[in-house]
């Protein structure tokens, strides 16, 4: 979930391929189990694919409870104290949830296929795979006042509306808007323009209302998305800014330059992890982007021979320098993190920065004439 | 509501916890009361707690009005022009509202169970506790003319597509669409996107004009969102630059800087108010900002002991200067306001105000070296 | 509608008050007469609204059209030119259609009810009024290649939709689904998250499929509004922009500034219209703005008298620069435009011209040392 | 789809009128084919056209396949390798599937009508015609983390939504919410708030539950809406800025400036397609931007005669440095590619930089005195 947590465990083929295939078995197995009738003959293979993901996912829990990694131990003061803390970080509280949900389905509900209905806590562990979901965590968080807010009038709207259309509609439909937590249900299911149809006001002044309370249920939810889409565009922002800065920091290029030089930098420029044999451009392809490698490493393809690139090069540059084609096929050789400068942050940071841009020039001018041109 | 309202009662316990139980009590009886039996044994309790939640609040309104706190006094000419100046306040006249609704209701409706539902007007007594309402207030009134226009708009694709459903479904099926008002109710529920459908058009022009509305309808609401994101956005702005600077004012350690350096200053931090006991730390933590004291007072314990920060003192500067983990556990002993300077945001400070950063480095040099680094 | 047709008639006072009075009620007798029955004793009085509505706008119409005010004559070559061009202009168009409705529904309906319906083009009347509206279609215009993508997209995920729905439902529910034509239906039903339900999917892959096409309409639409959300967003700002600077033009404290200075300060400033005996501000409340004046006049009430300030003044600086509470109350005396400087950009353009507040600290100096601060 | 495949084929005419028109038919008859009896005069006609549009798409894929314009030859290795690209894309691909569509359908499927369902795929060459979709599929790939976190939450809460409405309901309607997946589909019928009715909770947990569901899948949706709309003003900010930078070289106005002003004022132009014959603006008219032409050719019409300008030349200053209304008609004589300066662009480039309109005033005051002012 977080950089905290991550390559805690060397069984990380485990954590990224197998866990999440026994969740999927497991979840499916529970759901189709319910579809499907008691004395049929998948009944009992479904229960066994449920059962066998409980074991192994209790397995996993124990494993992961008991075993403590070195690094954690520097970190707290005793296997005891680093073990607490995994139960109390979200990915050990789901974990333990996962391996307790069976067991205490079985104790509470008497009947074993109610027993199964437990385990969709296991759907929780998805949302541990999704590196985004920090993201949206921190926008909720900094958004949550102005949120907090548009739910205060949203509940304000929703129980004066119910409370109105059971005075307006309890006389011509008794049956259907018959009390207020009757008409309640209308009224959510009209703010959030559901509409299933079930309830529908009958009488002029409810229509008239029905009427108002859709379109301040959009107003509402579009007050709701401008606040979510501005907190997530800001946070995404300082995210970008954050992940550039760290690679910036690595190629020496880059290095030279003072503190204000290197914030302007990283604005415009953006980062890419490529795997070993990704194809990054073909000779003739137009060029729309220069790239310089952190770590890996790339091999340059020309009609006359190939050379390699290694961390802190730079290559693609002609394109945008000369609006030329590309001069040589460049594929990764080894996986590498590379940082894009695009065509359009090029010019940019020309305006801004020309004895960059003069630089990049000279080194570009120097290939040219010894070949080696990209 | 606003600043001005604030504090003036020196009942605060009062405002912030009885009277809002109060008023959820006395709400959810009204409410359940409308869905029991009247001659259920629930009744009775139920008018009786709707009743005691009637008397609460009309005291509170009297003594609200009566007593002139000495503050309104410096303020207006008299303590019965300061009386008519909480009346027509927000708050007042909501006070007023709550308190006249039940003998109101008394008055108007024959039957008790129908005076009951005038306390409805309660439930505007939770505006009173939301600090964004001012907020949305503010984007109401500065998007008011952008949003007058889209209502304009919608309101004439409403009536139009109103008057051709009827033209195009009368004969199909004249029971349903049988006039022009009928059709309206038909317009609202799809331009809305809300979709009953207890009124489907039938006719391949009825249903073609239903496909243009139902696109029309999410075209009107889209803009709509898109108003209100951006009035929304651009106050939030302004909301927090004059928050942050009236704290940033306080803390000695900006305030020997020009009004140009503030200005940049404010936009990058931002306001956290932190209550006694709260960790805002812990030792071996990753660290991704510093805070600076406002006011209040925070513990720092390390290792060898611990030591006291109070209002004007930064700390957590060693982790966004150097990469470190958190070398210790950040307590606070005094409820505090903190100013906190976000990694991201700290290296952009780096790059406009470089002064800024030495100084900072020259303390953090210095309580490292007096075995206080934090 | 726009700059260029305002103001020409003298018959504001029409144009403004009787015109759209006429219209509403011409539009409502139309509407109720569809509900009332032909033999009711509403039905005559109804129909009689409708012909005296029809007659007075067909009369604003010939006005109108025969009238060419003198400002006209001088911008075309002839009375006859200067005729075609206003039926040719939007206000023309709609006036001369809502002039034509109603005989020419005459002529086309057999029915004298049926031609009333024709009267529904007097709706668009209402956008002539609406000044927002310019500004919603040069949104429009600016987004009309990405919205144009965004409909092709659209159209293709909704034949798409209708032809599978089809494929996989025809032989479950061959009267519902039992061709593409009515499929469609159900696909635009549901791309919109209408959702009447007279056509559900009954099969698996039906309801997979009707899965996809939910979350697919949300997408498009997601789309829609973010793309009209980014073009209205950048149209005000540069509608704001315009207004502003027209009017800071004419306040002599700005016009010794360059032209740079001017546009940095243009975005700090907004504009208001304030009629006569509005209250700007009272005694004694905390102020968040200051005032400049374009033109009008306001008067200012302190408990030693009151003074007049005109046209290029400024007023309400005190509460900016010392944070105090007003120390007058500000009347308009006569209809002012002025310039309003929030506190918020008030300490940006302190940050970015301080010169500027020097100038202002010494004329509140001045005033306070006169016993006139305000 | 991309500057790569256009213009590679002579026969543009064909691409953009003949071919749309073809699949428009083709698709037309294939839909109302099956609305109409199979024993009806209609459905030979229809067949033939969906035949008849066949055979062309066929025919335009096999040219289009064959023959390599000689540009390609230039940029692949030979004729073979350059329709192996052309295959692999997405034209190409699209192209290929049209024309395997029909014979396919007729391998398949045992119905002659069934056959020809499969035409459907021509749908999709729209999307060839579209030059913002390629705008679009760079949102989504800036986008896709978030937008993959959002699909992950998605999916979590609607798996968990359905388990739960299974259990709250399962005993209150057997019939409707008998199993987990039937109750997936109220899931996304509620969450998406489309809102069929044809499942609909009926116990209070049942539509506790619902109302969350509805909120929340609002919640969801406009996150979503919130990412694209800030991935997409990303996006077209980055192609206008590239767009303007290429004409603005073209300028010899401009060229003369360093780089980091023609940054500058490429953010501040914007770019306009002018066919023979439009009309840029008349004598008269107030004027709200000036223009700078890349290519073509406009005529300039005063009163005393008129003058042609070219490449490089601008006009229309006047309106902007002096606020008087167009002293001439502008009319374009050739298709021309303008650049345009708003006026609310040209009084922040006088901010930014004063000595470009120097450059534009000199140039109008010389054109004033020779009479050729516009």
């Amino acid at each position: 979930m977080d950089r905290h947590t991550h390559n805690r465990h060397p069984h990380a083929w485990f954590e990224s391929v197998v866990s999440p295939l026994v969740v999927t078995a497991g979840l499916a197995a529970m759901i189709l189990d319910t579809a499907v009738e008691p004395e049929s003959a998948l009944d009992r293979p479904l229960e066994i694919v449920v059962i066998a993901a409980a074991v192994v996912l209790t397995m996993e829990f124990i494993i992961r409870f008991w075993t403590v990694p070195a690094s954690w131990l520097r970190e707290y003061h005793g296997p005891w104290q680093a073990r607490v803390h995994y139960l109390l970080s979200p990915r050990g509280a789901i974990d333990a949830a996962g391996a307790l949900a069976f067991p205490l389905g079985l104790v509470i509900a008497p009947d074993h296929q109610d027993a199964q209905l437990f385990v969709i806590v296991w759907v929780l562990k998805y949302l541990l795979h999704s590196t985004g979901l920090t993201l949206l965590m921190r926008v909720a968080l900094r958004a949550r006042a102005a949120l907090f807010s548009v739910m205060t009038l949203f509940f304000v709207v929703f129980v004066g509306a119910a409370t109105l259309a059971y005075v307006f509609e309890r006389n011509a439909q008794p049956a259907v808007f018959g009390s207020v937590p009757r008409a309640m249900w209308w009224a959510i299911v009209t703010l959030t323009t559901t509409g299933y149809g079930d309830m529908v006001p009958a009488t002029i002044w409810g229509r008239l209302l029905a009427g108002w309370v859709m379109v301040g249920g959009i107003a509402v939810f579009a007050l709701w998305a401008g606040i979510i889409a501005n907190a997530f565009s800001e946070e995404l922002r300082r995210r970008d800014f954050l992940r550039t800065w760290d690679f910036v920091a690595h190629v020496p290029f880059f290095q030279n330059l003072g503190a204000a030089a290197i914030a302007d930098i990283v604005k415009l420029l953006h980062t890419r992890d490529a795997s070993k044999g990704t194809v990054l451009f073909r000779q003739g392809q137009p060029g729309d982007s220069m790239y310089f490698i952190v770590s890996g490493e790339v091999s340059v393809n020309i009609a006359t021979g190939s050379t390699t690139l290694g961390p802190g090069e730079f290559f693609g540059e002609m394109a945008l320098l000369f609006g030329v084609p590309r001069s040589a096929t460049v594929v990764v050789s080894r996986s590498s993190l590379l940082l894009v400068l695009d065509i359009a942050n090029f010019r940019e940071l020309a305006g801004q920065r020309p004895q960059l841009i003069t630089t990049i020039e000279t080194e570009a001018k120097r290939r040219r004439d010894a070949n080696l041109a990209i």
